[in-house]
């Protein structure tokens, strides 16, 4: 059964890739408009027991700490610093701006992205004991290298911060920083000592996730993906919106079936939930994996 | 004189490019951080005796009006259709977001650029009586060729709209949709008869103008550019932007000399006026170039 499960999942994405690459067939797709859209939390990357960028903020107040003594008696820090997570979603939208602010912004670009390097350098998810840039899944990055070979352009569409994702995605994925498209704070471009710089600053700008995925792909793309993959109802947008495009098109879905190797969640979790789009998958018979019986190796550390 | 400057002109310009593109040097550039950034209007193509996107509003507006009569008798609509631009003038932000609204929204992202599409394969500059997407400039298509052949990715960052744009970059200059960076009105994610559809609302989302520039380059492209071009002061911040990084940097103006063969304007124009950041380039030495000393041909149909 997982064999043969195996077999009829990379026959889907096989069979897809030969008719859009075919010259000649009436299929054929350019290879400029061969754009793929990748999800990263949970898609290409693992997401539990909570979002990478979480994790960071988490560690990031902690370090902070000391330089803030005021923290320990206001919310939501004082909730965070405790391990009261109660206390911090009491908060709500105004608490998650103000962790924002004092772990995302308030300095130039290029030192965000040097703090989010070096903690990445030594940040482990706590089950699997890998770096997080180690906890990725061998098979989507067979999958990113199998595209590329084959003229598409892969892009990530990510709720996660665009600067939290760009310092690592291309030695990690293989994606160069102008292919990668998530959220985003406002940045003000200023003069600093005579040298202009772009300063990060506590106010959103731009959230990627469910209705903003396509439109950002829009934004920035100005094509229509033939190919986008997911694993959340975060992702029903941008896979709707491949959908229904002209031509041949490949939607798949990336389910966590595996509690021993990885994490087992689907429609209730905090992070990740998928509970709507699972069912349209069904209903329209786009791929969706099932990690466990599907992926003979999640990661490349498994044995 | 002409001879000699065109040389020095041009040998500034090989002169980075062989720099950057010497394997082993120690000003060498890998090829995936050569991105050279192109202003549109007035750098790559005609911005007189008006922007092309004012042009296409009067003449959709004059197109539409037979489907509003009430705009017969309200501003701007009122002064746009007789020719009253001081009338229009007085109308303000408020009479531009109007404006917008009735030629730039309403409609989904694909109905949009077919309307462009359509209105410049028809639309004409009244002075030189070509073509508008003829109407661009020969040596900066030379440029963008030889800055391509030379591993550069070449991008426009344009205070146009993006999707006034991408229906035709790609043909006239080279440049993908994906290379289009430009201003932008919101856009919704709906379900229009089931389908999934991008409708473009009446209100602004972005200004790709002056510091817009660096802060859009970095938000979509994420890297610094090593080269940029420009006409004008709304080109200001991403030269500087520009200058300001590491190694070596190719920053150059197009200075609009020659009114015979096109127009000759500068500090006091309407449209893309070059004042505060003429006296920098020559400050700083970047490039000038004097199109009508510089260019022996401006436009590919020019004898």
């Amino acid at each position: 059964m997982s064999a043969r499960r195996r077999t009829l999942c990379l026959r889907g994405i096989v069979a897809f890739v030969e008719k859009v690459t075919k010259e000649g067939s009436v299929d054929f797709v350019a290879a400029e408009r061969r754009i793929a859209t990748f999800d990263n939390d949970g898609t290409l990357w693992v997401e539990q027991p909570m979002y990478v960028q979480l994790a960071f903020v988490l560690d990031r107040v902690k370090q902070l700490a000391p330089e803030h003594p005021e923290w320990k008696t206001t919310q939501p820090f004082k909730g965070l610093l405790e391990g009261d997570f109660k206390a911090v979603a009491a908060t709500g939208e105004k608490g998650v701006v103000q962790l924002m602010a004092a772990t995302h912004a308030g300095m130039t670009v290029d030192q965000f992205q040097k703090i989010v390097g070096d903690w990445l350098s030594t940040a482990r998810n706590p089950k699997l004991n890998h770096l997080h840039t180690e906890c990725i899944y061998q098979p989507m990055m067979e999958l990113l290298a199998y595209l590329r070979a084959k003229g598409f352009k892969t892009y990530i569409v990510s709720g996660g911060g665009i600067e939290f994702m760009r310092p690592w995605t291309e030695k990690a994925y293989g994606v160069p920083a102008e292919q990668v498209i998530g959220s985003s704070i406002k940045t003000k471009f200023e003069m600093v000592d005579g040298k202009p710089e772009l300063m990060r600053l506590p106010e959103a700008n731009f959230v990627d996730d469910k209705e903003g995925k396509p439109i950002a792909i829009n934004e920035v793309i100005g094509r229509r993906p033939i190919a986008a993959f997911g694993n959340s109802d975060g992702d029903q947008q941008m896979l709707e919106w491949t959908a229904a495009g002209d031509g041949p098109r490949l939607m798949l879905l990336v389910r966590h079936t595996d509690g021993a190797r990885e994490f087992a969640y689907d429609r209730h979790s905090s992070f990740g939930k998928l509970d709507k789009t699972l069912d349209e998958a069904k209903a329209k018979g786009w791929i969706v994996v099932d990690m466990k019986n599907d992926w003979k190796r999640i990661f490349a550390f498994d044995k």
